[in-house]
């Protein structure tokens, strides 16, 4: 029961959802009872996959005889100009009745979730699916069996990189803190002590910057799994975009439908980290969780509930896990933005007079307690160790020679359009708000623009006088700059200064 | 922080999902950061919408300054050509917290619901919003106090209808049965009887035919609130679609996302059942329940489970609710289809002697149990008083009164195409699939061509010989005949024909 049109491409990006456009009066809508967001099977030659249909009505830029495909289903199906594709009622994948049994308040296991990590790589769930599947294991819907078996269905589901024997350091931050750009620093330091750490990170999603978009204004990052091999094995680490290489790739795709619920559930974030983490090899993982009232963990009874569930998952998947919390009061360094976030490492790397040593200190706390657990460590002696190999110059070296392995350093830019704000009287600095500040960097353009985010020139605990510069922002064009700007000066309490009293 | 654009209309149909295409290089994009499957405010001299971006390439139908609006938010904005339409980041509705806080496992009191509710009818809340509140609803997840909470809060967001200190009379079938198409002939017998009937209905969603497809065939049904009550005020009864009377209006967009997802959720069909009766301005509502394998209601425990829920939300409402359990293993009368099943209500209000006896005795059942509920009645006479109602010739009077009231009856029409299925070999009818067999009918045209459908010519129980005919295929095209003949061809156990033994 399939009829045949031709493709053509809408050039209309629903980012991942799949969707297939077809006229009001075409024959097969009306035969087949087709309308408004019915999910339809489309096969071309040995590839099918299931779009959600909009209907294009009378006079619009669609023919009756052809249906147009969203960017993402075009791609999924690997259409061309030309190909006549089949259009039918799908068999609702096996699955979503293992979404409606989670829904239902049943147990799943791990054939149950790697059904559904399946369809969704295949395009064969909607995003109501996902929608629904994400509900239904938030809260606390998942137990520990369940939230074991979600990150392996979600690891066995993509590529995994094997490092044989080797003893393989990771580290994931659970973000939240603009400026935190401790990872260039902590894997040149660990590499440069002799452990394989093959990081792979993404790019921002809400944030400013992501550890890809900091590292990319210095070197290439979207290297596939064999040019990651090669840096690994020549320099021991990497600094590579995840993007491209498909480690637990349907995490992608259930963020798609998390995000906009702004839904915060442990097992999913224990899921999405350790899949990956497990997928890239890692034998050992340091997780370093600020917390703070403006971070992404709020509370120390969030950091142990999250920490607990963290330890129980990694261990039934043979991860050794140790916990690193960490103070998320306010931004770390001083950039906010991919190229002023590099400035900040570099300084770091290279021991500048001026580096930042709030980000300093917690690169080497890091690092201390990632060498700490390793195998054949001396237990304490990692942070002296890290400190050592970062002022011998040795992790500067390591760091080049990582960029130069990935495809050559290069340094960060300058924007060209900047502004001070200044303080509109006397006062202490006592809080900076981690989310608003976040905005006006993005405002300003970050990370799109390389350059472009918020330089802060004041700390926590500074006296400052009335008109005394309290941060730059930096745009690449005088429009984006006047865009953060009028933000910048119609929000109070961004950075909150005391009244002076003296 | 908004700026313009100049509106056009997209001629995309997205359903109920507000979407808005906009040029990959829009200045505004840029600026905001806005992607694909970004949620966008956009306010239109006093109204405003939340709609989901969708991002239109170069060289397709989009101009770089203009936005395109599907046909839902262009409905819902009241815009017009060359209107300009300022576009932002929107808060976070309200209610999003609130469908955070029941996935998180908390009870939500009234004013959540409503709040929700509110934010659903605004086009507020996406689609995902919406799964992820249906899906935190499903299973066991609210207490009988949140769907008594839900379900004011959905009859408190439309209109509803008063008739003072009447008794009023309704029904509701929990669908799944072809044919099985009482309500005009129990409306016509209560409302004979004396009583109010105001009965709204709904067209079909998945099925062959809703009780407003069959009544339209015989008389107008799109009536808005002034012309139900005129009606109701001359006759005692109506028999209208419920589309248009925004009774309880939120319910279709949570049974548009309950729907793909195939939840079953006995919360939300209570909430949306009792919510319409309530709003109706019911007083006494007889559920009709057919409980079969191929039933919507397949057991006798769900049958239970279902009917205590209705029992104590009715209660809590100050509805007086009965259950009437029914067989639902086969479908009822000869018709599935619009004017096929008005022409079995038809033969039955006239006493024709072909008539067809099991949707007669239906019927009766039905509007005796109604008759029972009323207040001033003797209990245990309301069949005997309906079966004279109907002999008499009342009940025929008063349908064709209620049709001329409504605009004027008409006769059904018949199908210009027909052909017989006949038995493959001789034996005993032992079964019918109701799924398969609805599914025939929709193949033929049904209910979007009014006169196709499905004619059954035997009952369970038959006996017949090879080559007798079983069923009519009616449609009103040979292509729609050849594509349901087709499918009826491909499937074995549709009717299920025990070998004969003699």
């Amino acid at each position: 029961m399939t009829e045949t049109l031709a493709l053509v491409s809408s050039g209309i990006d629903t980012y991942r959802q799949p969707v297939v456009y077809m006229h009001e009066d075409c024959h097969i809508c009306r035969s087949e009872g087709f309308a408004a967001q019915t999910r339809i099977r489309i096969d071309l030659k040995d590839r099918w996959i299931i779009a959600t249909l909009n209907v294009v009505g009378r006079g619009a830029w669609l023919a009756v005889d052809q249906a147009a495909l969203s960017v993402s289903a075009w791609a999924a199906l690997g259409a061309e100009i030309g190909d006549d594709a089949a259009f039918s009622h799908p068999e609702p994948p096996a699955s979503a009745s293992m979404i409606r049994a989670k829904a239902y308040g049943e147990r799943l296991d791990q054939a149950g979730f790697a059904g559904i990590v399946s369809d969704t790589l295949n395009s064969r769930l909607s995003d109501l699916d996902l929608a629904a599947f994400v509900t239904a294991c938030a809260g606390d819907r998942l137990n520990e069996a369940e939230t074991v078996a979600l990150t392996r269905a979600m690891k066995e589901a993509g590529q995994t990189l094997d490092w044989g024997q080797h003893t393989v350091l990771d580290k994931h931050c659970v973000g939240g803190l603009p400026g935190n750009r401790t990872t260039p620093i902590v894997v040149a330091i660990v590499a440069a002590a002799g452990y394989l750490f093959p990081k792979t990170s993404s790019r921002a999603i809400t944030s400013p910057a992501g550890t890809a978009d900091t590292m990319e204004v210095m070197a290439p990052v979207a290297l596939d799994a064999a040019a990651l091999r090669r840096v690994v094995e020549a320099e021991g680490g990497c600094l590579v975009w995840g993007g491209g290489l498909a480690l637990s790739p349907a995490d992608d795709h259930f963020i798609r439908v998390e995000r906009p619920l702004d839904f915060d559930s442990t097992d999913q974030l224990v899921a999405s980290v350790l899949s990956k983490k497990a997928a890239a090899g890692a034998t050992h993982v340091l997780i370093d969780m600020p917390v703070g009232p403006t971070a992404k963990v709020r509370s120390a009874g969030a950091a142990e509930a999250l920490g607990i569930r963290l330890s129980s998952v990694a261990k039934a998947l043979g991860l050794n896990l140790a916990l690193h919390i960490s103070d998320g009061m306010a931004p770390v360094g001083r950039g906010i933005g991919p190229a002023l976030e590099a400035m900040d490492v570099l300084a770091v790397l290279r021991r500048a007079p001026d580096a930042p040593v709030d980000l300093r200190a917690r690169a080497l706390d890091l690092a201390g307690h990632l060498l700490d657990l390793a195998p054949d460590a001396v237990v304490g002696q990692g942070r002296v160790r890290a400190q050592s190999l970062l002022d011998s110059g040795a992790a500067e070296a390591k760091f080049m020679a990582i960029c130069a392995a990935q495809g050559g350093f290069r340094e960060p830019g300058t924007a060209a359009q900047q502004i001070e704000i200044r303080a509109p009287h006397a006062g202490q600095l006592t809080a900076i708000d981690n989310r608003r500040i976040a905005r006006i960097a993005k405002l300003a353009g970050a990370p799109r623009q390389k350059s472009a985010g918020v330089r802060l020139l004041v700390r926590i605990g500074d006296h400052m006088d009335k008109g005394q510069p309290l941060y730059e922002l930096h745009a690449e064009t005088p429009g984006e700059l006047a865009y953060a700007l009028a933000y910048a000066e119609s929000q109070t309490g961004v950075l909150t200064l005391s009244e002076a009293v003296s």
